[in-house]
């Protein structure tokens, strides 16, 4: 764990001067005082972040991370397993929500097999980086070993730096892994202590009869491996996916390079509650973008204390929720750098009032 | 008020068997179903305003309408009315809040002058079309004529339609005007019988006097005038603006060409009030953008039964919050149009569950 040492070492809080003279600027501009809300306060977070007073957000990566689940074996999903590795070409062939969304607001899209169950096609535009062929089912046990763990988050540092070195300005989180909600409801469960009924949602649509057995088998999962929630990465081995301990990973590389980090909805969500478990410092680098209809996904958020800044009843994942918001953060900039101030335009300012 | 009479028997239901096929497409389409949540609702919709299956949307334009209100004199706003005719300058040399988010999203922006209180300069980008120079102080008695409301609403229509010719595939409301959030509130108190308490708020930021004397100015225009709910017009002509009127009738005549609306906030809101009062079947053409900070706004929302796509505390108006929704409308239409199905894609449908 040398590397996440390292990486953990160069997590430092944002520019505080620089968010002061961000304020500065954005009453300057041409708009009643903090009328632009919370595209003001985004381009607030993202010029302390980079410590840049203009800020220019052109590099945006979205991380779709793929990785099958044991636990699929119980029976929580709607969809078959095989359903993992069929995305993983959905994406490479550009037909997918996240092909879509990433593309209408300008990112690039890396996708990774970071532990799909089958040997997928080599395709240059896959990244094949397999901790192993989907983890254990964790009603049975632990989910992985510990030097898995290890390797998953380790794997999205590193994953993150090659990246790093072609230009990144921003990034979101995504994910595709049939059973994934299983293993983010039980990771929710384990770090804010809410009982697992509050926690577990619908996934991709199951029924009453399937949401009760999926409760039944998180409840079990716990029981049978006992997390232990001081423990970031005892968590992750136990009931974890490796999507989750390789997004862990991105989010604190990224926030090791001042980089901001949107997150998608409740599995990214579940990967953000690792992160900041491991190093709370990266909480002010993350940008909470949507409020997933997963029931979990609020409650992760304030546990981390973070506020979403879109509802749309999005439950896609694969970074969907995150590309829109990646959309706001771009235009806060925009916002920031190219409206005229009040003396520029010869406007005049407000009355003593 | 002929215009007016052709424009609204113009106005039809949407098409509800291209909403319909909207439906069985969306569900086609490799993601849960309705996974997409209200971006998958924004696209029906769309089908189903536009009756097309397809729907493009190239052509965007925001109309922002400038007009001056004579309640300014009661010391209503935090800002002097000489900063209405100043902001269109401003969107003229493209430095205000609605240039940027417009270019961000790849609407046009068409600035009208539909009463501001001074003679402008002209300018090939600046549509001028004064019903006159501001309205009179409401507080006194009626801000316009009859005359003036019909033809605030017809030159919305005429301008709409101008427009239209040039190409439109999706418009938004904008507007700027020192002193209109006033007439705004009145307007809905007027129409949802709320307590003017309930509907007024800061503007543009103005302290807890001064918005007791808003409050008191809007209850003392509201009993001097006594506008009648039953009649938009009178409504209109008693405690309204000229960019009120006019955004009602571009409203309409954007219905009866089945171009989608989005509505951006309070004072757009108010506009939309008063079109939906004078013909109710304009609400299915309407996207709510967003939730203004200002809290007539939702009540408008509720009244008229729209729920917004956005929260993020914007107050800003101009269209600003409408030009955001425009870029949902098209990433709903891009998912629409774009993604893969199931079948195409050779993903497995989901399980019997």
């Amino acid at each position: 764990m040398d590397k996440l040492k390292q990486i953990l070492k160069n997590i430092t809080l944002p520019d505080n001067e620089i968010i002061v003279s961000t304020q500065a600027r954005l009453d300057s501009l041409t708009k009643p005082l903090g009328s632009l809300g919370r595209l003001e306060e985004l381009a607030k977070q993202i010029a302390g972040i980079t410590g840049k007073e203009k800020p220019v957000l052109e590099n945006k990566v979205i991380f779709t991370l793929a990785a099958d689940h044991g636990v699929t074996a119980e029976g929580v999903s709607a969809y078959p397993k095989e359903v993992t590795a069929q995305m993983v070409y959905n994406f490479l062939n550009g037909g997918a929500g996240i092909n879509v969304l990433a593309s209408h607001v300008g990112s690039r899209v890396v996708i990774v097999d970071i532990g799909v169950a089958s040997d997928l096609i080599s395709n240059p535009k896959l990244i094949i980086r397999k901790v192993n062929y989907g983890t254990k089912n964790m009603a049975k046990g632990p989910a992985m070993t510990m030097d898995e763990a290890s390797r998953a988050i380790e794997t999205g540092v590193e994953i993150f730096e090659q990246e790093f070195i072609k230009g990144i300005d921003i990034i979101g989180t995504g994910e595709m892994g049939i059973g994934n909600t299983t293993s983010a409801s039980a990771i929710t469960a384990v770090f804010t202590e809410k009982p697992v009924e509050e926690v577990t949602g619908r996934g991709a649509g199951i029924d009453d009869e399937a949401l009760r057995n999926k409760i039944k088998i998180i409840k079990k999962a716990l029981s049978v491996n006992k997390p232990d929630a001081s423990s970031p990465i005892d968590v992750l081995v136990k009931v974890g996916g490796f999507e989750i301990g390789g997004l862990a990973g991105i989010i604190l590389a990224a926030a090791s390079r001042k980089i901001p980090v949107v997150i998608d909805g409740f599995i990214s969500g579940a990967a953000a509650l690792i992160a900041f478990h491991i190093e709370p410092k990266v909480k002010p680098y993350l940008i909470a973008s949507h409020c997933s209809v997963e029931r979990g996904h609020k409650i992760i958020l304030e546990h981390i204390g973070l506020k979403a800044l879109l509802d749309l009843d999005l439950r896609l994942g694969e970074g969907t929720g995150g590309a829109l918001a990646i959309g706001l953060a771009e235009v806060s900039i925009k916002i920031l750098t190219q409206m005229a101030t009040f003396k520029s335009a010869n406007v005049s300012e407000r009355k003593n009032l």
